[in-house]
């Protein structure tokens, strides 16, 4: 690392720190004032003067890495005029902890500044009595863009489309545009092109920057316009939007109605954090996690977080468990069974997930077809034929030399085999089936899968071993 | 869905649906051709032409879902201008079995358009006799761009940058700065601002395009330029900078040396590609595959791919069956413990993995400092404190019904809450000791925390099992 990027990089954490230490202070000089029994006086300006000199986004961060109390502390230092633009940077569970410490007052102080999009990514945060009264006080184009947002669900564009459009006619000159800026006082962040739009509020096409910049300032918007744009319609998947962004690269696009009607704008930093939430959620949800968790949650939140997952978990696990007493007359008669079962158990769920992952995937990348998914099956199904011979093998011949019976070696090689193609086949028919009951294939895919090859690695083994142990091959030991 | 929605949306999925009926029509003629012996003449006209109206991206898309012959046949009938382009937009994997497939002339056709860091992204997959080749082609610049973007490693930002910089000088008025850029013939693509430079392109700061349209012409860059923008080292993480990309709402940044002079410059639509790119090789790894995968990708590819994390799970689920081993005298004279003591494991394995998943979301986040990490490990151990009690109790319950046995409902209940603690233990422990060690926590962490807690797990219930046996608490029945 070179000394000007750890420069950089430390300013940051340094800064941080430095705040750390600040509040260790005035937790040490608010001790020593209670033991001596004297007022307690702080002088907060220092802390004060370095919370201002950091971006929002910073101060987001800061605050989510703090404890509760140190975060309400610092929360209270904030200057009020940045609220806003904090609360809408932190994630969701620590936005709860700065919205239940604030005031009415300050809560209505923070909310008006914001832009109708964001306005409405807050709105389901606000106590029900405060937003009535919100709203109330918005004009009436402002109050149409916050219902208009709310209006849609979470995951669709309408939800995240924000209304800062710049429009322009397309039978005025380039000079008459650039004239036409100068005289805004702002200008949207993410703008790299113009919406050009007839009387009718009708979308005609897109000025790219780059166009207006590099032609001649004498032409017309006509000339020099794209009339194909990539555009969206309010009630799309958010999700599918994302993905046409990253596809062609694009920083900002047109969101238009039924008719064609310019309505809104997506742009680029919505998106990423789409992207970045929606992977996020995935591997919360395939963790076992509900939602994202504050770290510093109480207990009691944690704990309800977690119950859902865990209560699962416990019911496929006392499925798996009663498999085994199926057979408890069979592991009585030869408990080396009893050890070796998680075994096979254990690999076809790795084997199993691998294959989930893979499908999961492809699937939301649009690579399944109807015409390819007997194919895959098939390949995925000789993976697990050969992984399962192979891998059987060695631990089927460790199974011999620790027992001294190659009867329980074959058992075990061909249970991990079977088991193994047990797992090829659910993880292809487990996502497919989820989608076609209309839900998220990577939900609960992971739980799912192991509780087929517990159950089914319990079951084969064992049901292998009685059927080996009647036919008189697989000799009883204690 | 909207009708306009759906007839967009169909629009590429029809198109695509078109293409692969083309081939399969092709497929049938080749057939009949074949039966009847006549010679078989395609016609790929109409595919070729539907080819040549989609986006590189798309047909990247396509070629990724397509089996490997069909995938090659497509491949071949692509305008060879537009091969660099989709070679740059499909996954490494597909890419291997592209490039395989062309001669070097193609593939020499194919680089020399490229820029100086696609081509740096795309040399580690060209055969090397022919990337020297490659390479004294070049104009000694280009030579000197490719060189210095090979010499980072993969995940630092001089792997990442490009070149395409429209730089400027700080004393010329805007009217100058329109009047250059109109000269231009082309604009590199997320242009959102110039870079200010002297003499020595040092770096002196940035004109936002937006000021640059919102000021008046006569102002000079100096005035209205910004002067301390967010800057990159070529050394630095690449990581690190998507995440100032996302925190920042970047879209381009300028990339300086140690002695802050301008080398490159970084894009949004790179830091995208890099997020993705990351939180899919986590997903990939968590899931026991060591790299992203084509589905059509043949089966010893596959199981190749595959390989490592089976062997490892494989070793992990060995050492627990020992452990298991150690009690067989216990398990003889109680079957019951086999079919319970999976339910310990599992869970705890759970468990483990909502603590582990937290945490390295938090460490990913730099939540976690020394000050706080006992108060969270604190945190950790008493919701799982809580978990194990109630789960416990409730297993604990239902092993008393079923076997009728108290003391075994309490080893039960014992048992689970020791595991969970031990998960929570070891989930804050490991991502923290792998990141002291260098490494990425989140690789291999799932694979660690349920291997602790199947051994763990089975050690503590079956241990428990056997002291009650010792001290007469536990009856011993079949």
């Amino acid at each position: 690392m070179s000394e000007a990027e750890a420069k950089i990089q430390e300013s940051l954490q340094d800064r941080f720190d430095q705040i750390r230490e600040l509040i260790t202070q005035y937790h040490k000089a608010e001790e020593l004032a209670e033991e001596e029994k004297k007022p307690f006086n702080p002088d907060y300006s220092k802390l004060q003067q370095k919370l201002e000199e950091l971006h929002p986004a910073d101060i987001a961060d800061l605050l989510e890495a703090l404890p509760l109390t140190d975060r309400l502390l610092l929360w209270q230092l904030v200057k009020s005029d940045r609220d806003g633009d904090i609360l809408l940077e932190v994630s969701d569970a620590v936005r709860d902890t700065l919205i239940a410490d604030m005031d009415d007052h300050e809560i209505i102080a923070a909310a008006k500044d914001m832009d109708a999009d964001e306005l409405a990514d807050l709105a389901p945060e606000i106590p029900n009595d405060l937003l009535q009264g919100l709203m109330d006080s918005l004009d009436s184009q402002q109050r149409e863009r916050v219902e208009s947002a709310l209006s849609y669900e979470e995951d669709q564009v309408g939800a995240l489309m924000d209304f800062e459009i710049v429009s322009i006619r397309n039978d005025v000159t380039l000079e008459v545009v650039l004239r036409y800026l100068r005289r805004l006082k702002e200008f949207p962040s993410h703008t790299d092109k113009l919406f050009v739009v007839d009387k009718n509020a009708l979308l005609k096409g897109i000025l790219p920057i780059k166009r207006l910049l590099l032609n001649d300032p004498d032409k017309l918007v006509a000339e020099v316009m794209a009339d194909d744009p990539v555009i969206f319609h309010p009630q799309e998947n958010a999700a599918d939007a994302a993905q046409a962004f990253e596809r062609y690269d694009l920083i900002s696009a047109p969101v238009v109605d039924d008719k064609g009607k310019l309505v809104g704008r997506l742009t680029i930093d919505e998106m990423v954090d789409l992207i970045r939430e929606k992977t996020e959620t995935e591997r919360l949800n395939m963790a076992g996690l509900r939602e994202e968790e504050d770290i510093f949650a109480s207990v009691w939140h944690s704990v309800h977080n977690r119950w859902t997952w865990l209560a699962i978990n416990l019911i496929t696990a006392f499925i798996a468990s009663r498999v085994i007493g199926l057979f408890d007359g069979t592991i009585e008669k030869l408990v080396a069974l009893a050890a070796l079962m998680p075994i096979v158990a254990g690999i076809g769920g790795n084997s199993g997930n691998q294959t989930i992952t893979m499908i999961v995937r492809a699937m939301a990348l649009d690579q399944i077809t109807t015409a390819n998914t007997f194919r895959l099956l098939g390949k995925e199904l000789t993976v697990s034929f050969i992984n399962g011979l192979v891998w059987g093998s060695v631990i089927g011949f460790v199974a011999y030399y620790l027992y001294d019976s190659w009867s329980l070696g074959i058992v075990m090689m061909l249970a991990m085999t079977l088991n193994l193609l047990l797992a090829a086949l659910m993880g292809v028919i487990i996502p497919m089936a989820m989608v076609k009951f209309g839900r998220d294939p990577a939900l609960g895919s992971s739980v799912m899968i192991t509780a087929v090859t517990d159950s089914g690695g319990f079951f084969i083994f064992l049901g292998l071993a009685t059927l080996f142990m009647t036919l008189g091959i697989l000799p009883i030991t204690g």
